[in-house]
């Protein structure tokens, strides 16, 4: 199932989002922020946080602004991201420190959170305001530890699994919580919806990483093992480390030598058992999502839901 | 008189406040933090803090939190505006980007913003959390403005006070007000707070300008003119401008000539018509301020505010 038909129970309320963050890119700061703003993303993030809400809620225009502000968030994170990396490319378009240098960049960023966490302090819910700082404050943590210490081979399993939960899933998590808690459901039900959202960005990361090797280059909008060239170690090269523990390519690391890292993007991408063990660890997170709300009752919306989590792991972009 | 002295009636709480900032600085990232943190500057903003709330309140333990997210805010702006203004030096000490790079200086800042915006959703106080959200929204759009727009030469005074009211004075103002806010104040008093603030920040941002002209450099820990070499043209700039409207000044700015810029930053050292009629200008805005609080009581609290003011306006670095 595609995500059209996926999000088609908030529908309407998505467009609302689109148009939030298009008033955004049509405001002061014109045309710096329309390249980032105007590219249509998959906006699973808002999406998430529309559909936890309307699960509990049939009128959630009040939810909103938190949709649009949750959106708001991950694009800041990816244009301060992109100045860290010294990416001069996302999505098959220039990155904002490519279009404007990495200072105004900086700026830009700073300014989409800013709008963020106004639009979330204006919802006067302090549960999703604390929600929000939170995240906000686990994601910037885990920015600066991977910032400090990239290429850092002692790097395992567990400090991948640390890395993307606060990264990514965190985000997730907190896009479906603040969904439900806005949507007045209850403690219990809240709590489905948080693991629901973790989960399933934990298999969305693992995903992510999976196709940063065998994603077709003009689909993705990047080059293949980009994350690797960055120095980040995803779970696919830890597999392979753990999989070839007397093998040079600890050295290829160390030397930072871009030939010998494409070299090892190429031999993961043709690696059929390490690319299996990485989508059954991620269905076997997307599987802990679907679980994580099957005590909640069956309709169109937990059904998009399952949906949701189904698409994450065959996505091919 | 000193700052110890006026900050007499809120010792005590000052040193928690400063111990919460050591906290951050041995905490997870530090001693990347510490230069930053451990640096004893003024104080003036969470000092603001805590005297708007003492006026109101006998026991402000409950405040301090507030007081350390305001100065985290200011420390955050500072760790980015030196990233984009490529500043090597600050208080006379290595600026964070020069001293682990501006990737990680970025992080440096982003972690600062969401611990000051955690304290401040930790307050559950709904009106702080949207005072210190929309500030935060005022200082970020007016940076991106200005970083956008440098050697803007049309630049006159209109344009040089609403860039000092939402960089400096939006936070001087929200000081004072969330301080007062947390104190329980009335409506009345807590608008003559907010004021209150808002002047003085207006009167220290010119006399911030005056100094970067004819403060010690030792003193003011930076070279002579820096503001002015990194395109700012701040109000001796704009009143030269005014006075010499035919002069090749200019001609100077457009092609950012350094010992062009140079010359001119002595010149207006040396122009004692220029800097009287700056200090005029802060003298009315410090003036201002103590007006805006004359209907409260006086007692050693407000005492320290009216002498805050008087000390703003005499200081020397």
């Amino acid at each position: 199932m595609e995500l059209p038909s996926i999000y088609k129970p908030v529908r309407e309320e998505l467009e609302r989002v689109e148009e939030g963050l298009l008033a955004l890119a049509k405001g002061e700061f014109s045309p710096l922020l329309q390249p980032i703003l105007q590219y249509k993303g998959k906006r699973m993030r808002p999406a998430l946080t529309l559909l936890s809400g309307k699960l509990f809620k049939q009128d959630i225009q009040s939810i909103i602004p938190m949709a649009v502000a949750i959106e708001l968030f991950h694009t800041a994170t990816l244009v301060h991201d992109d100045i860290v990396d010294n990416s001069g490319i996302r999505r098959g378009m220039p990155t904002l420190n490519r279009l404007w240098g990495h200072r105004v960049a900086l700026l830009l960023g700073d300014y989409l959170f800013s709008k963020a966490a106004e639009l979330v302090s204006n919802l006067n819910n302090r549960r999703v305001i604390k929600l929000f700082a939170q995240t906000l404050m686990r994601v910037s943590a885990a920015e600066l530890e991977q910032g400090l210490s990239p290429w850092e081979l002692k790097k395992r399993r567990h400090h991948y699994y640390r890395w993307i939960e606060d990264k990514t899933a965190s985000l997730f998590s907190a896009a479906a919580e603040s969904g439900a808690i806005l949507g007045q459901a209850s403690k219990h039900q809240i709590k489905a919806l948080k693991e629901y959202g973790f989960n399933l960005g934990l298999s969305f990361q693992i995903i992510d990483d999976i196709l940063d090797f065998i994603g077709d280059e003009e689909e993705m909008g990047k080059p293949i093992g980009s994350d690797l060239l960055q120095g980040h170690l995803t779970l696919p090269v830890i597999i392979l480390l753990e999989r070839e523990p007397d093998s040079s390519f600890k050295e290829t690391f160390a030397s930072g030598d871009i030939e010998g890292l494409k070299g090892i993007a190429q031999r993961i991408a043709q690696s059929p058992l390490i690319i299996e063990e990485c989508y059954t660890i991620a269905r076997g997170f997307a599987l802990q999502a679907t679980k994580s709300i099957e005590s909640l009752p069956f309709n169109p919306i937990s059904s998009s839901l399952i949906d949701l989590a189904h698409y994450i792991i065959s996505r091919k972009k």
